[in-house]
């Protein structure tokens, strides 16, 4: 069972979170309500030898990614930044000097996103082995406009990614997945453009193809996407740029004129909002005359 | 370089957070503002082999003191829970039926304490050898009263606290440290009949002696303890009580008169609140005619 089925299996059977948390676990950040307030929170983590390799990623790149990582959740709601957590696991031998750049180079990345990091815990492993965890918490409030969910797509909206998919982990682990920077003024201008008509959101860590599968599960509805229109990266052909993961640009329905760019961010339509059949998958994709179901295109959770 | 003393030094060359956050790093929980809303946010985390033993904690437990942790620096602000997040890096042979028996036990913990688990993410790490991590956020409001802070005793204080010390961490692994309640209801209690008396508060979880030593440090003053005051459990000599930790017991410093007891709890004086003098370590322990200064008693780190 995969990471994701394990925590939708994990939320399935919750118990009434009473009334003031309006969304809560299976978006991108739960919300919850604080005297008539809107407070947003998600926490993601970043483990050695899963998320980066250890022998070839810089201490700065561990840092940025495991902050970049959770402030792409709050681009996802279209929310504003308030603040950051940060719980790291050390191996015994890490040292002070490498603890620090670690956390410098977090607290860093958390200010230039106006996102400061207000608290954090350090433990030592107690096994040699045992790999660095760094776990971060952010807390966001609904921008302008918003937050936007990933179950809103109505029938007949059309789908959109922001930037270029694919091949963000490149071969010798370095890439743009190390890199990347969290579209959160891309987020908050688009739900300010397209107001009421951006219906639903998400960040593209799985793939495409499984985060369309995210935004169509839990708004009801099948999306088919495009397989010519996918905006690949360089080399990339469109199978992977739907399964490689880890681009963290935005993907959203909506309905009406959808600008072509965001700042310099291209904007492109990748397919569309159908009505949900019984027995379909909740993501297909047409390749010329094709229609390929998405669990025959062996999509795997790229993190 | 011990783990808080590591955290102390990051958090020392913090930068300016910003006009929101009113309280930094530091202290039992960070306070953000929101729209003239007070926000309190903490994480802790629990890592396998450092917090408690694998091979003879019931997995209930694990998932218990995961979220009794945290819940136990709300206590120590004297707030209210509002919502938590746990991320949880698990073994890659743990199995689904353990990793949901351990988010039910965080769940049911989380939702007993008013404190509903509202998101989460799971990894699994990629070596065989590598142990359960799990961190734990908390996000709290302040009570009638408060928040109240590690840095405001003062000189004519006395120091209390609450229930028993010593001994919670047991030769085979079980005792107080994985069954203890978070003391959130009697701080809060506390907090509204001393009102503006209760200074300053922690939560013993270092032990009284190093956690005192917060205090101290914090408030810019001297705490002496009583040996002959300290309400020890059974069988536990006062330089235990003092050593052990992991308590989750409160610490605090007050003027006036205090109650003995709050609901059922116990309440002792301990200490005194005197001015910080140069040269002068922040705890020192009067045990009969003798005043033994903090750095020559060996207190660990507990956890």
């Amino acid at each position: 069972m995969r990471e994701f089925e394990l925590l939708h299996h994990i939320y399935a059977s919750n118990k009434a979170l009473g009334p003031r948390v309006r969304i809560g676990p299976g978006d991108d950040m739960a919300l919850v309500e604080l005297a008539g307030l809107d407070l947003l929170a998600a926490v993601d983590q970043l483990v050695e030898g899963r998320h980066y390799r250890a022998d070839s990623t810089p201490l700065e790149l561990i840092g940025r990614k495991a902050m970049t990582r959770s402030l792409s959740d709050i681009a996802a709601m279209a929310a504003r930044p308030v603040a950051s957590l940060v719980a790291a696991t050390l191996p015994p031998d890490f040292g002070s000097d490498r603890a620090m750049q670690l956390f410098d180079a977090m607290r860093e990345t958390a200010a230039k996103y106006a996102c400061p990091l207000i608290g954090g815990d350090i433990a030592m492993h107690a096994g040699q082995a045992a790999p660095l965890v760094c776990s971060v918490t952010v807390l966001a409030e609904p921008a302008a406009v918003g937050p936007i969910t990933r179950s809103g797509a109505q029938i007949g909206d059309h789908l959109y990614v922001t930037g270029r998919l694919g091949g963000s982990l490149q071969p010798d682990g370095g890439g743009r997945h190390l890199t990347f920077t969290p579209r959160i003024d891309e987020a908050i201008i688009l739900a300010q453009q397209l107001a009421t008509r951006l219906h639903a959101m998400i960040d593209v860590s799985d793939g495409l193809g499984r985060d369309a599968g995210h935004i169509a599960e839990l708004s009801g509805v099948q999306i088919e996407l495009d397989a010519a229109a996918i905006p690949c990266s360089d080399s990339i052909e469109w199978r992977r740029a739907l399964s490689d993961g880890e681009d963290y640009e935005l993907c959203f329905a909506a309905s009406g004129t959808v600008p072509k760019q965001i700042l310099d961010l291209p904007v492109t339509r990748v397919g569309r909002v159908l009505a949900a059949a019984p027995g379909q998958p909740p993501v297909v994709v047409r390749d010329g005359r094709t229609l390929h179901p998405a669990d025959q295109l062996g999509w795997q959770h790229a993190s």
